[in-house]
């Protein structure tokens, strides 16, 4: 139907006919002559029909925006200062020769150009229209673009793309399952994957060697800020590799990636930190290193100030006392530091305690703060000598639980990074390593793992399973990138004692271990290679890569907060006879039945 | 952990210290020495141990099958006499210096090389020893391979890959949805998609112009021979291209592909053949080109026979008379013959026919049939000429509804063809087209699509729609390789009157519509381009490609028949906390309950 499309023309197409199909995007009438901009896949280009071909004029004439067409017509150079730098065909015009009306268009329900004052419902709703706009188009192009660059990356390295179960067994991620009612087993349901976790452990006991996939997962989880029921993972496992071999290759893919896409040179290698030292400086198991301020731990000189709110968590082991040093943050007002103390308080923190540095040289007298009274001029002056504070700054403070003050200021150093511009530009990509195995859950009395059960302890820690199970670290890594987790992954445990020891102190008992694990346990006495991997978010990579606000527009057909899909209004009811043939029914919420 | 795969050393790397890891393959004792032949994904290697290494050799002594090894060792040449040339590695040996016991392994539940005398139940539930035999490695192996093939032919081709919802609404390809209960919206479910027509169709209206992806699809169905509950698609729509040009593509990327991973030349261009013409000369829509055999028409030879079983149907439109000619088939014995009465009653042919040429040459006499006596002397010479019968040929007949008479006669054609050896060698692929629109469904007395709803029908023909829709053919078109169909697909409907009345030719009614696809009626009216594609089945196709005898060989963790998993016990029974969170209940079988 065409020749060429319509965002390829160029000046070298110039006295050439060319056929072209595509939606219109304007249509303006100027000094007799109809322009139409005329745009596909890959750009726009504008047709001109003159008055003396009247035949086809009177078509063009009634076009509206939206309509498909088909053109065929002559390259032409655009008149002298007509030219439109900002348009790649910018310097040429078709003279429109043919034109049929290959489907006519209602009045879109939002101009692609009037897009941001369109709420996103309206949006989602007629989503087919909204990934019209070259944006969003160019952000499906480049999701395409990553998957094909990973893809080429491992193929060329000798993984195999398997093709796991979507109908499986309730995996042990932990987050909520969904659940597909059996029709042939009645009563008995599939679990939707939340991720191929124990999949790709038994390709590498079946001997696959290296395996990958893009793949689909599921976590029916209350959808916070940016998270999705459904989202893609690229998803890797190894035999015979230790995790520096696995990190080493997964960087590499990421720096390719980066070239390939953005034409970035990400660092090589990528800084390596452990865990605590990731808490310890910047709160956060996921630092965004390009806010370049530090947490700076006080416990020392703050656990015989008389100053309770100090000195208290100072004492406690499970608690933290550290500052926050902000150079030029004297500017700040007392409501932005109001405001700032409201943030700290969805992390838990029941206040910020502040101070100014006025002027240094003047000790106790140059400092402006609520608590400066509280403190002693030793513990003044040890603040004064580790932050490093000059004139001019400010430092927060937290004093609590130490998982409190690590959310409070480590999420408090990223905004006020953010707000005073002291955010550095680029990609600054890292590994966290050395995890804890596990951590204690306060709610169960139990410990539970930091990643999941299969993750392996370091191996010359074994004896602190026992002995010390808070105390010992897993073989895990994650991948940051600018303050996001790109990836995460560790190596396994591949020997069914270690695993059934795992289960143990995580007191899921045999049973349980039986009836949820029992084929992976079974498959472990078998012959089962030391084997590891890595997951990565596929759309939050792209998302990164794209410089976008949300996963929801890097994804074809995203669902809404409440996990519906405002298109095609799904999820909907379903006939009764459908359910009885699934042997289920519905439970009316105001019926109370004891016998279900 | 290794310098190189068992599989990959050869005689270039003698004298070379390497280190491998894999799997204990087989053990033997001989003469003092311990010979271990290690495999891993690549293949197998002799690994031989010395006694004067002692403590080596004791822990070679305590090796056993499927043993997970980490050997260091130097290769050399196999002595003289103990080359084994059909092993790629049998030239050479390695010399084991050291050895490391990775991970032990209890007896397997089957050895690999004895997997024919094992069910395919134990198999399955052990599916990571199963997947480890050579065989199935291949064909997971090439799996890959296929996929990445087409990918790239599509990716070259400006095919971007994009990703669609698999919780999305129930879709209309008319098999049983999987339903997936929604917790956020009680009472509400989401539907696995059967495949995803509409959302490629969505892309298309949203300026993606050519997409592809594969995607698992899902149908709840009874699992005939060889179906699974989940499957795979190469899922691939265009816009602005013809049917010929679709079909061009495809059968390139096909025979790409078949050159990539078979050295395979298919034919250029694959033939074409319409419907009506498949049906007469093969009574398949799907046939298999290899068998020789064609069905031969003889309604006109039998209208006026006294003999009702072949006149009623002669007489009756909706019905066939045919013969099969089966060259050299008077050697079938009488109980041959009855097998395949047997056979063709399986497709509702009440009975089978035939005549045995003993002598042609002698007319009547040379002939043997019980149904020789109802026939007439021109009737005879008519079915003679037409067949072009020899001695020592048979001729079956077929006489019923045409739908009887094709499937019958059809299946007929592929057996006896395999059961006589006249099936030829090689690819046999074509594409069938001209399909009709519609079929008549006398169970519910309407029209039903032959494909789907969306499916174009010819532009010449719009009129027949009121007219006479059971001769209006549609812009579909089968790709068919060897009797199988690889992939399908049509020219889409692009205008929201004619898809209009197309559902209500299908007596969908206008809120129906508006419910099931009221947000596709929307779409076509804001801007939808001609559009049409093609889906693929990558399992079979993969299976043809791995000469398989089931789908259930090319996927890594299949399905059983009752569309359960035997490795992980899916599906199986949930919490009923799980289920109040869902909002449904179990309905027991035994509890009749008329609120429900």
């Amino acid at each position: 139907m065409r020749s060429h499309y319509c965002g390829e023309l160029s000046s070298s197409h110039i006295d050439q006919e060319v056929e072209i199909c595509g939606w219109v995007h304007r249509r303006r009438d100027h000094g007799g002559v109809i322009f139409i901009d005329l745009r596909d896949r890959e750009g726009l280009v504008q047709v001109v029909y003159d008055p003396d071909r009247s035949e086809i004029f009177s078509i063009a004439e009634h076009v509206r925006n939206e309509f498909v067409l088909r053109v065929k017509g002559r390259v032409r150079p655009r008149p002298e200062g007509t030219v439109n730098p900002d348009l790649p065909t910018g310097e040429i015009e078709i003279l429109g020769l043919e034109l049929e009306v290959l489907n006519r268009a209602e009045t879109p329900p939002f101009q692609l150009d009037e897009h941001e004052n369109t709420s996103e419902e309206v949006r989602l709703r007629y989503r087919y229209v909204d990934l019209r706009r070259p944006e969003m188009l160019e952000k499906i192009r480049i999701r395409a673009q990553v998957t094909r660059s990973l893809r080429r990356f491992l193929d060329e390295r000798g993984f195999l793309d398997i093709e796991t179960p979507m109908l499986t067994k309730a995996t042990p991620e932990g987050a909520r399952d969904y659940l597909v009612p059996s029709r042939t087993h009645p009563g008995q349901f599939f679990a939707l994957p939340q991720s191929p976790q124990l999949f790709k452990q038994l390709l590498m006991m079946s001997g696959m060697d290296r395996y990958y996939q893009v793949v689909r997962c599921f976590r029916d989880e209350d959808l916070r800020a940016d998270r999705q029921p459904e989202f893609t993972q690229l998803d890797i496992e190894t035999s015979f590799l230790s995790e520096d071999q696995i990190m080493d290759l997964n960087e590499e893919m990421i720096r390719q990636l980066f070239k390939e896409v953005l034409g970035t040179d990400l660092p090589n290698p990528f800084p390596r930190m452990t865990y605590d030292e990731a808490m310890e400086r910047y709160g956060s198991d996921r630092p965004d290193l390009r806010v370049p301020l530090e947490l700076i731990d006080l416990r020392d000189l703050m656990q015989d100030v008389e100053f309770k709110v100090f000195s208290a968590p100072a004492k406690d082991p499970h608690g933290r006392v550290a500052a926050l040093h902000v150079p030029g943050g004297c500017k700040l007002s007392r409501k932005e530091i109001d405001a700032y103390t409201k943030f700290v308080g969805i992390y838990g923190a029941r206040g910020l305690a502040y101070i100014k540095v006025n002027e240094a040289a003047k000790g106790r007298d140059g400092l402006q703060s609520p608590i400066l009274k509280f403190l002693t001029d030793a513990a003044v002056e040890g603040i004064m000598q580790r932050t490093g504070a000059q004139d001019g700054d400010l430092i927060f403070f937290g004093a609590d639980k130490t998982s409190v003050v690590n959310e409070a200021l480590g999420a408090l150093r990223v905004k006020v990074g953010e707000d005073l511009g002291l955010m550095e530009e680029g990609w600054r990509p890292l590994w966290v390593v050395d995890f804890p195995m596990f951590e204690w859950d306060d709610n169960h009395d139990r410990w539970t793992p930091l990643h999941h059960p299969f993750t392996s302890p370091k191996l010359d820690q074994l004896e602190l399973l026992e002995s010390d199970p808070g105390g010992c670290k897993s073989r895990a890594y994650d991948m940051v990138l600018n303050g996001v987790e790109l990836g995460g992954g560790s190596i396994r445990i591949h020997l069914q004692e270690v695993q059934q020891k795992i289960f143990k102190l995580l007191e899921i008992s045999d049973e349980e271990a039986e009836e949820k694990f029992g084929f992976l346990l079974t498959a472990l006495k078998y012959g089962c290679p030391p084997h590891g991997g890595l997951a990565f978010g596929l759309d939050r990579l792209v998302m990164l890569l794209t410089g976008s606000s949300s996963i929801r527009e890097v994804m074809a057909f995203p669902k809404t907060q409440t996990a519906a899909c405002m298109m095609t209004s799904a999820p909907s009811e379903v006939g009764m006879d459908q359910l009885r043939e699934l042997s289920i029914r519905v439970r009316k919420p105001q019926s109370e039945d004891s016998t279900a």
